[in-house]
């Protein structure tokens, strides 16, 4: 069995981490820290564990964490880069949530993140962590940067289309809509019940953290420079994302739908729909899975991309242990088949 | 494998079925019928099945059906009793989940659903699928009807205090509110978003179907009549309901919830929370739990049950698995043990 | 033109009574008070206000305050019992939103909001603002506290049963609803949509403070003590109570449905709706109106009341700008005619 | 006092017409009438207009309706056409809220809705109802087509752009969502609570019938067609319409925030934000506001617009109000100021 350690168990990721571990035949939740909550247990504040986690929140201590194989960071950001050198050193695998190692160029991060890196030095060895790009490099990692939930629904709806260079990549545009558990769980007004349901808006349109980490994966797709409009809006809902997503042909003809077929055929959590499907958030609410759907309207050579997921699972928790099975050698979706709970 | 039917494959309780038998390991779906949808594929109807269920709807017909060893019926009041006789006398196990076989009295059940019995004779044969009373009948039982969402919830929240007779069974008030799956997937002008959504209301308070069924349950353990008033509402939600039962304490002093511990000691799927909880029926969205808490308010008479289940999982599909398990000798959790998903 | 003056305006019955006075004829707002906003528009804080109110907020200030006419206190509890005795002196009339002065028994209120109260000698002065009990006194009042949410819904649909004596005051229960705005505007975990939102709970079932008000006004109705078990719940949307009010019918035989309709034949704002009726909470989302259902399931001795409201409105600013127009001699309605924004 | 009619009194659009009607001081709804409820109280239906509208549905009739000043036509597509003209014949004028007289181009307008248009004469005479563009033709028509709900949103986020030929009109995209409350008061399985509810998808991809509408709308504005990708979602909530509007500055430099507030500075329906504001449908929730606001993200040539509207309200009820105002002469805004109902 995996001994694993969750780093900030008291946020959504984190407890959705443990939710999907509960079932995992291979993976034991050894430690579960808290700053706020060490002492309790972990199902007194979420008794939805109640029977299936039976562990006690503790403080984070690098000493508890390093009898881990592995440990996830589901913390704020700012956070895993302090810890993740030490735990490293003592051998533990190290996955993280949040955005600390997304970014490979550090300045960008720090103007991004308003913080001081702790550890540039790291950087450069994180992988990271989308599966259906760097599969054979996480195998290998010690240091897995999972990606956001923005940049994970974006980058599977345009990688196939800027792989094959058939879209314009200097005019790319991302109207991304996410349900309001990604804004996580912390007591904020703009996140009560009272201020976001019945209503829907646009938010950080000037710039949102995402949209470097999403410029540097197409980029990186593209092999050169990509032009991102990238605008999220909020959702009245809980869980998912759904990304709306525009692009140019640069050619006179592509079957969009082949292309997208083929290169998610061995994918498992990727699914393209069938041609002209419109897919809906809760046909993947609680699963791992991507679905996808290409629409080229009135024949225009605008192509447009419907990509949705949970923003929670394939956005963070379930790519997350994705990352794990492939860094323990385990079959990719091993406690990953979670069926969508619908309605 | 057991080989299984579903009859009305179309519903949500059907769907929550093949959802649940999906990820059960010794259960294999073999036939799914729907009169409006033969020919298509399952998937195709449900794309959050997509991968895990291969499966056409096919017409329903006793000569295919009778090809399984056991077949659910999810389908409207009054579908299964023109079919249990013919596949009971081919060999074949009938869950119900509709609401043909719970009452036994067959005139109480004609005038509260308007029509007459197809099969009455089998009504006594037929075991009323509540584990947590019957589990001993339910295991050698060829026809089991399943209990109504609003009777499970109501029923497991009165029980032990009934059974030990010590609050007055002449006067118990069940105020329930239910999201609007209960309704079913069914095109009705009251269940739009539009008319259901950011409201509240009270429904069919001069009389519901689920009343007799509750209070035929409620007499069988109290030994006597009982007296009921029951008020269901409607949440601007899709799953869970909520049952708050009140009851008069006809003793002076009586530990309720060590009472409540006890009574539910064994049982796999209800749970009592400690004492002054507020079960939230988030905390069991999706999963076969029905957590209780007992509450007597400022030390009067008057003991307050809050009991919470998902009304599409012990509400229905989930409670109609766990028959089959008792049925096929089986352990009771098997496959049933999904963690509610939260948030 | 009356000039006004609101404390707390940044809450949400202080926006509710901009939205309500803004239509108002014979009202001007002067002051809009804001500890934490001082010096910003009104309007750039509640966009839905651009146009309909040109006000700045101020810092609290009785030298300013003591301009108006009226002054409404939308604060937290505790805040209006400091300002009230300087204002009253100074000539301006105070209507208080908060539970100050609501509880006529100085001990009942200290234990129940946990803290001394400021000025006790006023309690007794204050009138209950329930205009269909105490509308001669709010007519000569100069300080009026206007009732909780749910004690307005929850006795509008008692007392017509409590004042003829007709059931037992001995044994009331109010099972009652409200959405999340009833928890006002502040940034607290239990209130964000992804811990309020699909889900419902009851909560406070050991004891919530509007329970003793409840009592209070109940008692008074009755002449005698009362007996009252009240379950508050939280509903997945953002206005609206709906109140389901059982009690034991002491007579043979009675009248029921005209009781109520004689009862509130003059009443503006409460609305007896036909027998059978199931009141819906949209139907009163955004107005001054109470809508009230009468019921006696099955012939039975149990009655049952539904009893519907806009929290904000009728049970806040509604209720509250209702009494200003008495205190000031206006038609009872002035200003407070909009009609429920249904769907 | 205006006598008014309104043809399709049950659907969402009709029951918003009555709100707001009631309250207008200049206009008395004589007829309202219904197929399916005739002979109805209209109060019994909408519990909400209960002592603000006193009315019996009625069947439709020309004799009964030409006895009115003015009749909308909240009705289905393809019922304006067949008595629009009798209705003009006998001085009555007509407001048409469906799409009948929308369209210039009959064989486009029978592409995309299917039938034979009934009496193509009259669609050059009918006034496309948008005020902001076609004031002075509003004032003296007889005949007003009310744009649909995302025209409306689109062409007024669109149209200060494009008039000054500032952006590309051959590219221009519209990723636009709109509540449940759109797709009408009709029992359809998609739009159930159980369907919509905590779930976020995109439609019509291919074609949308107001895709045509918006271009001819826009087409005119320019002076040149216009290349128009527009892809509908639905949200779940009940209402309200975010046009997010992507289109590419043709211009090095442009001050897309003065030039907005110049074009709307005189509208009292429109509403320039603040530089940076992020509209909130909410904000405009039951009122006739179109708020907007112009971001120019990162610096880039791609320009985004937001642009929110009730759909119920400027959407479609309250702009048919609008133009009735001024087909009779009165102040614009005349039983429209209802301010937005918040939170």
């Amino acid at each position: 069995m995996i001994r694993s350690g969750i780093v900030g168990g008291t946020g959504y990721t984190g407890v959705e981490l443990l939710r999907i571990l509960a079932s995992h035949s291979e993976v034991d939740v050894a430690v579960v820290t808290s700053r706020s909550d060490a002492g309790s247990r972990v199902d007194a504040l979420y008794p939805s564990l109640r029977g299936a986690i039976d562990a006690v929140f503790s403080l984070p201590d690098v000493e508890t964490l390093a009898t881990c194989d592995v440990v996830f960071f589901a913390t704020p950001n700012g956070t895993a880069m302090h810890m993740a050198e030490q735990l490293l050193a003592r051998g533990v695998k190290v996955i993280d949530l949040s955005a600390d190692f997304r970014i490979k160029e550090v300045r960008d991060w720090e103007k991004w993140y308003g913080m001081q890196h702790a550890c540039p030095d790291l950087i450069a060895e994180a992988v990271y962590g989308l599966p259906e790009v760097n599969r054979a490099l996480i195998k290998s990692a010690r240091l897995v940067a999972c990606p956001g939930c923005y940049p994970t629904a974006v980058q599977l709806g345009f990688l196939p289309l800027i792989e094959q260079g058939v879209i314009d990549a200097g005019q790319l545009i991302a109207d991304v809509k996410s349900g309001v558990s990604g804004a996580g769980r912390k007591a904020e007004l703009a996140t009560l019940m009272s201020e976001t349901g019945e209503s829907f808006k646009a938010y950080a349109v000037s710039g949102h953290r995402h949209l470097p980490e999403i410029r540097q994966g197409l980029e990186m797709a593209a092999g050169r420079p990509a032009g991102l409009t990238f605008v999220p809006h909020l959702i009245p809902m809980i869980r998912g994302i759904h990304a709306t997503l525009y692009g140019q042909l640069n050619l006179d003809q592509c079957d969009v739908q082949a292309l997208f077929e083929k290169r998610y055929a061995d994918e498992h959590f990727v699914d393209v729909l069938p041609s002209g499907a419109h897919p809906d958030t809760r046909n993947v609410k609680g699963s791992n899975m991507c679905q996808i759907a290409v629409h080229q309207p009135q024949g225009s050579q605008t192509i447009v991309i419907l990509s949705v997921i949970d923003n929670l699972v394939k956005g963070a928790a379930g790519q997350a242990i994705q990352n794990m099975n492939l860094m323990f050698g385990l079959e990719e979706d091993r406690g990953l088949n979670m069926i969508a709970l619908y309605p």
